[in-house]
């Protein structure tokens, strides 16, 4: 199988995915169909080899589940391989310079994958890098989760391509890359944070100068802020290196969890994403993780889909 | 090549072997009889792709060399893939609920094996998995080790399909999954074991209800326990775990070990067993591992045609 | 493709790759060969399938970037499989005996890649297997990446077969498979250390007994060394496990440095190789490293061709 979608627009220099604005609005396009189209595939048990006797590297300085077990499967269901390698395995402890394993590792690998705790290591990185580069988690974004996310309300929400999406939690990586792909995609998109929690406004003031048309709110009160809301969305309230501020978050994310009672403000038909893992009790409960509401075991199976659209699509001018 | 062995039976529900009842006598006979053909295919330099651009990942709480390269090879014989995780790796540790890295991780991977100390662990995280689930090693089971094990004994003794076998050892995993198998297969078993080591006699009780007609004999008495034997398997003392208890075991099971002068009140062509690693000196000695009755590397290697049995019979009802 | 360098002179007994003296002259010449043309290959996007459902097992006692990842890299995009582990990982710490670990494990693999620190535990550890084994690094020997070196030197002087070659630094593994191979093809090398850090007399008396015509200088003078030098070569003065001697090294090695200096003492189209990790600063300066006669990352690319070059050779008579 080969679709109209990936044999047209192919790549002339290569592609890296530090962040979202490194893609076009038509790319952005494309790789969602791409991913969608392929979902579709699976299901119907065809795996084209679209990544075939091909490897990814995975390089990466924090614990993960879905970001590394979507990219190897990924990998495999298109033919391919993959290799995981921790930061200390890669040589990046100091025993080489970045550069330096940069340039060795991009040419052994079809592409390289990052979690990083900082995003300048993955604009160095791909800087020295013969193949593509993706940011697969940086203390500031996380574009792979947020096209997972899309993906998600497009499959639940097709009639609504400006679907209204509520984000309630700490101003975070998720949350800063949800705000570029949702300004990109024309999506209106509110942040409901604690004050001192808010997206960085350095960040969304760049948001604003790249995409002028973006449809950003940010706000303190959840209960205002489901009002509209086609979908709600949160995350846990202290990241990875975030724990030993744990106790202190929680008194004042307290009042964000979301909950029965603060889906009841929104839309009856209103949805929910949660990036997981989820801390019930915490910053989401049983009923709303567990409810009809809930897309979020979908929108995780769909991190491998964005992973096997990103696979195919970051490689194909190779073929 | 597609033999009617495995075109036949098509699952009509999803499978998981957390233990040996999970099977039918058919469905057993069905795994044994696929192993020992892609044994022949494999050694003839054919490698079908029955688990092609297929994942099986593994989540392993112990280490583990047989099972987890042998299901590792078993993936790529079949044109497939394998990730190999840590508990800590897949968030079982506590960063996220059991039932959601089962749910998350199920919808990345065709089959995942899990080697846990718990068999709860592996029922509850097969309850909540929407794909199958082999238990790879519990502190109550290990049924891949238990096919194994009779393949080799199939293969070795094609003319006794009810061959004897004496275990001669601890009460332990292997011992229950090979009990449970034997009397499902209608072949006598002899354990022999210390006082206080027995079987569990709640596990024995549940034996003997669900198969009847078991053919299972207990004692402590090696010499005795030999005399008819077809084949004589045995254990490390002390299993992983059991390290402390280590030398007061050695004590208890001295008597117990498998050596040259046990073997002579066995039938003179009567074979030897053992899953590996072996303790030379403690439990079996260097002449009974190393002598012509010693089937031990071959029973290894039958792991890894067991592993290609189960994943490509537990995802063949996928194509 | 099937070129007539890989279908003339099939194998008649499996090989081993433990040192340099395990190929004959004329085999030598051929894996070079086959890991140039497999690199012309790739390069136009072709990737046969020689390791084809085929399964590579890397036992590593060290961390390492290079040979782990090429050699992963390799059977990927060979069409194969490859599974890492620890030396731990494979029960190398006296959970289990080297020959048990080693007749296991070639029962589930096509090819074991070894990196120990122990040449002895390679030898013992291959003699027992039941596939081909590859030193993969040990304190003596680095055969994998003498013939990337080689096969480097190759490439850039395609007309100078016995180009000379001057080694500078630590008489070490590197250096020693280094002027196995040099002499094997009859190239000069120069092999330029301080005293009482030279190539280990018993390994020269070794070298010199079986290789007769061998054309061995030894020097402890940089500036005479690489008057007639076609490639001068350096490596770290400390490798790995040397940590403790790390700041005496550093004042015996100082006037080793290649440095500009030094180069301008060289024929002026003189190269530099370097088999990775640099540190600059200390056994090389970074005009020299980032400097045009510098071929470094060639030479560590061409670690992967190699790989795939030993691994499609060493499993082809399977076929």
């Amino acid at each position: 199988m080969r679709s109209a979608i990936w044999i047209v627009g192919d790549l002339s220099t290569m592609k890296h995915l530090k962040t979202l604005y490194d893609l076009t609005d038509s790319e952005i396009q494309e790789l969602l169909a791409l991913s969608i189209e392929l979902k579709g595939e699976v299901r119907q048990g065809r795996r084209p080899q679209l990544f075939h006797q091909r490897m990814v590297t995975l390089v990466f300085e924090k614990p993960s589940l879905r970001t590394r077990v979507s990219f190897e499967a990924a990998a495999a269901q298109l033919g391919g391989s993959s290799v995981f390698l921790s930061s200390a395995d890669a040589g990046l402890n100091g025993r080489e310079s970045l550069q330096d394993v940069a340039r060795v590792l991009s040419s052994y690998s079809d592409v390289i994958v990052l979690r990083t705790f900082s995003q300048q290591l993955i604009e160095d990185f791909a800087e020295a890098s013969a193949c593509p580069v993706v940011n697969g988690l940086s203390d500031e974004r996380h574009p792979c989760q947020s096209l997972s996310d899309i993906m998600t309300i497009r499959e639940a929400l097709p009639d609504k391509p400006a679907a209204h999406v509520t984000y309630i939690g700490d101003g975070n990586n998720v949350a800063c890359s949800l705000a570029v792909l949702t300004a990109r995609l024309g999506m209106p998109l509110t942040v409901c944070s604690p004050v001192g929690y808010e997206l960085p406004s350095a960040f969304v003031q760049d948001l604003q100068t790249r995409v002028p048309g973006a449809r950003l709110t940010q706000t303190s009160d959840p209960r205002e802020a489901v009002k509209t809301a086609d979908v709600v969305y949160t995350d846990v309230w202290a990241s990875m290196g975030q724990e030993q501020e744990s106790s202190q978050r929680s008194d004042i994310f307290r009042p964000y969890q979301v909950n029965a009672e603060l889906m009841r403000q929104a839309p009856q038909d209103c949805r929910f994403l949660h990036c997981l893992p989820a801390h019930r009790g915490e910053e989401v409960t049983e009923e709303v993780v567990e409810g009809p509401m809930s897309l979020v075991f979908e929108q995780a199976a769909n991190r491998l889909h964005v992973a096997r659209g990103l696979l195919a699509w970051l490689t194909r001018q190779a073929d």
